[in-house]
């Protein structure tokens, strides 16, 4: 890092030029690398290279001196200006965000948008709320695992699930690591995956992508009040963590981040039912909520709250029944309003329920076999949940497109670049 | 965590049944829970439920005693023993490790595989692995990326893909993050991945799966060299912290971790020629180095050593040639004796020689149009490697099969659990 302090000492500096103007004979250069933006000021019109474009890459050789420009506390006088990487002109996009580009176009050309401060201020966030997670979960004695992406069976039904052919034999991709979660809990009690996961669901949406990313936890002898607990105390310390550690690319973003306040609200499926009701919506214990319920109850709770208690017919096979109400579930989803964050609950154990859930569903127990002869093995009570991280970061950012926080997102019409 | 100091407490704990012996009227219970092995005295036989077997799951009401057992602090005298789940007998695998399995039931039955205390151990010290990576990179300013996994078109070459059906497009799964890190060093300089890739070969060795988690980073302006001293430190500091943070899962493997010596030892591919010569192995320039040949180099070289100068014509197209010789390059392998551990180089940053590489190497540059207009945006020159996580591990481990530390190893043949 360079400062005033360094005055008079020679310096060499790599970067992209940001902008580039001529004052008579003297030209001024904003260079910008990982540390930030420098002015560099040249006298001498022979040093600076012909044809010299904005975005190109350039080694500065000079003297740092005092500087009376507003917006720098010192400027480097060049004595040698070298193109590393010149930037052919047009640029696709404007990478200041002077001029703004729509999404496709900025997407098509991702690595340039990333000189925008304010895009890759997102995803040096995204490097933080990794972090974070993965120090709280430790924290807890969980324990990172990684779980195959290239599946056998269509787990959880199969609906959605991109296929492959895998050395003559038919393959998925998995959609989610929840059948080897719960199976791990049985050797290392409390497990946590933070993994991209795929969906060949023909969505159009702003929170729906065929490849995300997905923070799945797990753990033996929890309830689901309790991996509720792990996940609000998680969602707390994210925040407070890009509060602290990410000044700059708030600033940048302009984003003023409120921490959420504890305990998080929680409302069941049937106050939900309720307060739709008195919004005029009469829906049935066993109806599913529509996104334009959950706008409505959103708007009732604008800010995190947990949805709990849904009805078992609308729950997967794997989810656990309140023991005092058979129709009801030991279930939760994590909203931020009307967005859902996360979904969990506690898990049955007993094998035989779960046979029996699956028939329910109308589900095949015998594609489910290699699962099930685990809970044979000393399956322990469990519980967890999983949580987009692509949408927790919309959150963060405040943005309502998913594609804003995922450097190459994937949906029904982008495979590339 | 309990201790003899809460002697005549009232406590609970749930866990595994290891062992169940009987003297006389009394039972003698060790249950195994996440903070280790606790030894359960029952005196009154109406409180052993009728055929307890081991690695069943229990809940032990009793109270804190002292104990003559040589192995345990103290014991509980048990009140209550409640069955939450029970184990089937007989069990695939013998999960205490008394009897040993061969490598195919044990994955056949890896959940249970794990409460065998040392295959546990192996991934608790992944975990503290991949921790350790990513304490290190964060300090030296690396930011954490996803890459997608699903892309377009054939990269590399396209040898060895898994390819599946897009939305009615043809797409492949990614074998390494390789152009796409490459093209982010452009927006946030260095840049880190350590995430799940694919290779569609069927190999049939300890070291090769389908499916293996890869450590990859890039760096703009860094040479070569600068991130071999990155990786070479990343790897001692790994070792480290496994030897301090995971003493008794070493203890449990019987392992005594060597911290490797610094700095490695690095020879050059004309160097490795020489001693093939003297071991009378003559190749020539240009020859590649087989598997016989690097068992030979290995058992000179019995650690870690760097692996440097391949010739151009060995390399992938990206590689960057040394400016005083063209047919060598600035590439480098780290070793651990015989076994590859990482490859990288710097790599072109000028795409008219990318272009020219492609052609020599018989690929299309127009399969590549998506990443080599990225490098007219201002593209830094720039280095980096990948590693194989799953190879650092046997090395820390100490097995020269990789499916001993990946939980649900995928091969040719191994497509399930």
């Amino acid at each position: 890092m360079l400062s005033l302090q360094m005055q008079g000492s020679h310096v060499v500096i790599g970067g992209w030029i940001e902008d580039l103007r001529k004052l008579g004979k003297i030209t001024f250069l904003t260079v910008r690398d990982v540390t930030g933006l420098a002015q560099i000021i040249v006298k001498d019109e022979k040093v600076i290279p012909e044809d010299l474009t904005r975005q190109s890459v350039i080694l500065v050789r000079g003297i740092i001196q005092s500087t009376k420009a507003r917006d720098f506390q010192y400027e480097i006088k060049a004595d040698d200006v070298e193109i590393l990487t010149k930037a052919v002109h047009p640029l696709p996009i404007d990478p200041i965000g002077r001029l703004e580009s729509n999404i496709d176009n900025r997407l098509n050309a991702r690595a340039l948008d990333l000189r925008n401060q304010r895009v890759a201020s997102v995803f040096k966030i995204r490097h933080q709320v990794l972090a974070s997670l993965r120090k709280e979960l430790e924290k807890r004695k969980f324990i990172e695992i990684t779980t195959p992406k290239i599946i056998g069976s269509a787990s959880e039904g199969g609906a959605n699930l991109f296929s492959l052919e895998y050395f003559g034999k038919k393959a998925y991709l998995a959609q989610s690591p929840q059948l080897y979660k719960e199976q791990l809990t049985i050797g290392l009690e409390r497990v946590f995956e933070i993994s991209s996961f795929y969906r060949a669901e023909k969505s159009h949406t702003g929170r729906h992508l065929s490849e995300f990313t997905s923070v799945d936890i797990e753990a033996a002898f929890f309830d689901y009040t309790d991996v509720m607990d792990v996940l609000e105390n998680l969602v707390v310390s994210v925040f407070s963590d890009v509060e602290k550690n990410c000044k700059q690319e708030l600033n940048t973003l302009e984003r003023k981040l409120q921490i959420p306040k504890q305990p998080f609200d929680t409302i069941t499926y049937s106050d939900a039912l309720d307060e739709l009701g008195k919004a005029g919506i009469n829906l049935n214990f066993g109806d599913d909520l529509l996104d334009s319920h959950l706008k409505i109850i959103g708007t009732n709770h604008p800010g995190f709250f947990f949805l709990t208690d849904w009805p078992m017919s609308l729950k997967p096979f794997y989810i656990h029944e309140k023991d005092d109400e058979a129709k009801i579930s030991r279930s939760f989803d994590l909203q931020y309003g009307h967005l859902e964050l996360s979904s969990g609950g506690r898990r049955l154990h007993e094998p035989a329920k779960i046979r029996a859930r699956l028939i329910e569903q109308g589900l095949d127990p015998a594609s489910f076999e290699d699962h099930l002869r685990t809970f044979d093995w000393g399956m322990p009570p469990h519980s967890g949940w999983g949580m987009g991280l692509d949408r927790l970061m919309t959150v963060i950012i405040g943005t309502d497109n998913v594609r804003e926080v995922v450097l190459y997102p994937r949906d029904p019409e982008r495979l590339t670049p």
